[in-house]
């Protein structure tokens, strides 16, 4: 394993031990946003050799269901998913898992609790699992030399942005609200702008996030304040986008955004909804479908590693410096999402940091940053 | 005019007034499901000519939005739609408009407690646009001979199902759930058959309407009762038709029924949420996102009149009698949804046998039942 | 193994040694179009148990490749299907393969001329792979008790009809134009009904069986003499559907129908193309370009076995027989389609039969007819 | 009239008095890639006001018939289109129509031979007509200050590009071949881009034209030489690009490139064909059936000119000048595509450069360059 990124639902693992109807029942390695070295191949893997550096698509799914036949792998009831009970994540080292000193807590049962939830699959029975990383050749994607293996860890979330918005029918000339300007509603943005929006609003209730999301390139930008009333959110978003957004997609979860989406939402556009806080919401569905306005959510990604691995890949004509802004369209560039780096030793600090909030994505190295990288950054 | 149906939305404008986001602010000639006969055409059309029998499609949009040219006319927000404030409607006949026994209710202004809005429209100022019903010639589907003028009024309602029905993605050997055995349901249920589902559950709190579902082609029947739970309702939903549905479509617009659609529908499949009764609703929307369960409203019909017609127009080959039951696939026979005629003079006593519930579709017949029938049925 | 049918492809290989540009390079068992009764189950398989019934669908794929995961398996490069070259056919009995008779064709190198192909597997090495015919458990479908081994055979090219209508969008109150009426045609006829399509022309060039198709429920058919001009057959359609068919399949391959095809469809419509003859045609693209009418070749069938078998299988609600012609909508009657059965000692014959096209569909029953179906036919 | 374009239509035109299947039987006055500020409005026009700079979309559609109310209006057998006989082109001055000196050719019948086409219609008939040149307001876009005229003029090659793209489903990392690098071909290019295509190869025979193209940000460029056979070809396509391309566009209408994309495309694909010089093409139709190639012909567009004038538009955030690069994406620059200009008054000469293939777009200038510009560029 090289990079391994920290998710929202890593850090509530960690806090809560759950996420959703998830709940742990023993010790999990954490982590599935990552990227690795092949060190051993199966005997009838033609795609891959030991040394190819890959991202590393974190679900397998079961191959024969009606799910998997119909390429909507991702909803396979059966699909073993990094970091998600009963699987174990990829933060881990292959060649040696050092993680004893969690012991204790573990063994107390109270593991979620575990000052250093990465290291606490350790108990001697799970040091196989862990040692070798196994993982279908399929789900990894070699990457080009240029990139790094920080992108390559990148391209999970960048999934999720890419899967939101393909559901949505982003496309060519599409205006599109973003609520929410945390790690998911920035790569939904990135991945937006990539696929033709081009007007782009999203909103925040911190003016950082916004300023950081100007910079990443949305059109237009709004701060939500608590006495900004529903009525007012949506006028405002109208008149700075000087239209209806043909697609919303609510990046937080909260009951207001998702309200908000619905409302601000085009007649016969898209509400997509990418994750949710609480299990019941209590929302102005009358008016959604009196205006068939759909509402989509999202599970994860589905084919989309190949599809973000092209787009930050960058396979442009090099010989041609002068065009070089104009063909930057359709491509992504993912690396200033990352404002912390890490060591695995560190990896307790960087889940606090995660926890805290205070960068968009924090990273834990595996290996010695860029040790891996064929050209370094 | 010939035929006109009495809709759910009829009964509530005169019950109160208003239908959702609609309100009544002067007399309105209520009535949208109709058939009729060509007296006049406009200079420039083609493609009718008087005496022609024909259906009406009651929405003519302005053509020139974006709604319009992408092929989503009914969402034009300028659209004219029958007895849909403040346009009339088309329960009238063209050569004589009797109603002066209702003008003392209306000049009062309680127009809506009228005791026969039927006729409301009666001021002087009105009796014009009631005198001849004007319509845009492409709005006017020519029936064959052999499609009686109820079976043109109808096709109103069956337009409301196969939007439903297209919305959802209803196709070869889908499994289907439809909640509410009232018209619309119904209609959906009929819909659903001749678009190839062959897996179809209806639900209902009454078991008479459930019979004649049953009749009308509904594989599974499941009467909701008051002790019911949520969870027991999935649960048999999935029992008696033996996998997931892949579309659920709620025709009931009760809190309770939409969340059973959103909560039994296969993952990745979709809820149709046909019409709302509440403004706002509590729903478990974490779980239909997780699952990717797509949620669409529908809002009446569009580009589905003639399919409609096509359905119902029975071209079969009639030299085959004994192939008659096979070829019957894909055909729909609406007639035995109208359970109650009534003349126009019995208009008041129309509306309070649709406002009981008592049967599924009651017709108003402005002429005398088959007059303008080609062959007598 | 119980039923197998013979499809156009088993006799091309039969006389020919190729199929396109798939060619034999040695001896093969033929047979695709098969149901048969599960002997023993691997120790994963959860879905099935030795005794059950089951349909096959012939083509097993990599499940690991883009297409595979895209829900396109038929795609899949290495896809393994039956009696396509190198995988053998499914015509076999699984306790006794006796066909030594044929060894002498066979070991000359001319195995195609062999007389009795069925069985051509037959040196030694072949013995054990045809006792045993292994498929993947989720390629075999469960067989309810009503739905006889006939009907699971022919699920086979009922899916390829069923592919060819989803292709083509076939939908409520399409027009749809089949160019040929045999097998193919005919059961793209039945799956284009049973999806919903309300007016159905079928051509071909032998009166008998447009008249066997009217019996299936065409609503027209236009018999192709060969004085009959390309513009005249373009007009003639027209005239009897009363309008452009929204969707053309030519079932047939030769370069007239498909020219037929292009020229007939409504602009913005769908000409499938189901197989081809030969591999270089000469076609009016201009005008189809010009009239966005899109072309879409098929290529077998994917996902649609399950939906093959929700049509035959027929679930009705019984209870309530009047209403027995009205419910079938969207239900196919298959077994009129075979107009000949042969036992396995009869191979030869039955491929003589189906060689000189002398009926529709030929069947030869490894088992003793209906000695496999729970009730007898 | 401010910009107006010349197409090849309008050299086709110009040279042989017919394009494909439209014959001119009369004079025409040419354009219909134009820009223009509104002089006039109809009494009941509220989105527009005298003095507005505006792009128009040429096409005017019937609005009431089945293609107009599915949102396929460009298929419209009524539509009137400016320069598509028997209707007149928009490159006309509104004031004054100077062109009787070319009433001469004209008068013989021979017009289409006529040394200056574009003022041909200069009989007195004529002249009301061209002074006024009359449009749909609803087909008149308002251009942002900071979008030129000619930028006006080109949405109209822009909006033929995007929708080959849009037919062609090119999405998020697409791979797409374009065959031939003229005007279409270079807009298709952009287009592809703009809506996240990620790996571009595009062909042509002249050298110059690939270096124009691999500046506007082609991935790829590959020269065809008359020595390379079509296996090559289609074998070099697939080694350049790494992989066979999702979407193939023939931007350039013979045999050979349609042959081309029909064979290089990956099984599955789509191959868009852009316009046609022959009406009959003989093509390995066989393998693109069997690989599910879906064969896409384009007709002008429809609902494409908001997206192209949006993407053109660049309505980005001017306060992150940093981000500049960055937030290109989605976006287009048409403005290099524009290698000539002329006055009308030297119209004739815009035509020979036209023809001589000398530039890419050539455009005329109704008013003085840059006049109605409200920042000059």
């Amino acid at each position: 394993m090289d990079c391994v990124g920290i998710c929202g639902s890593d850090v509530h693992y960690w806090q809560t031990g759950a996420c959703g109807h998830f709940v742990l029942k023993e010790p999990m390695v954490m982590g599935h946003e990552a990227s690795g070295v092949v060190a051993k191949i199966g005997s009838k893997v033609k795609t891959l050799k030991p040394g190819d550096r890959v991202a590393i698509e974190p679900g397998v799914p079961c191959r024969v269901c009606e799910f998997c036949k119909t390429g909507r792998y991702h909803l396979c009831p059966d699909i073993a998913f990094c970091a998600t009970p009963p699987f174990h994540g990829n933060l881990v080292r292959y060649y040696k898992h050092a993680a004893d000193f969690c012991y204790k807590f573990c063994k107390t049962g109270r593991y979620h609790l575990c000052p250093d939830i990465a290291f606490c699959a350790t108990p001697p029975f799970h040091r196989n699992l862990v040692r070798y990383y196994k993982h279908a050749a399929d789900f990894c994607y070699k990457l080009p030399d240029h990139v790094s293996m920080e992108e390559g860890a990148l391209l999970e979330p960048l999934s999720v942005g890419i899967h939101a918005c393909r559901r949505g029918g982003v496309t060519a000339g599409a205006s599109v609200l973003v609520l929410g300007a945390g790690p998911i509603g920035l790569v939904t943005l990135l991945a937006a702008r990539a696929m033709g929006a081009s007007n782009i609003l999203i909103t925040d209730i911190l003016q950082s996030r916004l300023d950081f999301a100007a910079k990443l390139g949305a059109n237009h930008t709004l701060l939500v304040t608590r006495d900004l009333s529903e009525a007012d959110l949506v006028r405002k978003v109208h008149e700075l986008m000087g239209t209806h957004p043909d697609i919303s997609i609510d990046a937080s979860g909260a009951q207001a955004t998702v309200r908000g989406a619905l409302l601000a939402t085009k007649s016969g556009g898209v509400a997509v909804l990418v994750g949710m806080g609480s299990p019941e919401l209590t929302v102005p569905l009358a008016g959604a479908v009196a205006r068939e306005v759909d509402i989509r959510g999202i599970f994860r990604y589905v084919n989309e590693y190949p599809i973000a691995l092209s787009m930050v890949s960058k396979s442009i004509c090099l010989s041609y410096p002068i065009a070089l802004s104009m063909v930057s369209s359709g491509l992504i560039d993912v690396k200033p999402l990352v404002t912390h780096h890490f060591s695995m030793e560190e990896t307790l600090q960087a889940y606090e940091t995660a926890r805290r909030g205070d960068g968009i994505k924090v990273m834990i190295h595996v290996q010695p940053r860029d040790a891996n990288n064929c050209k370094k950054f």
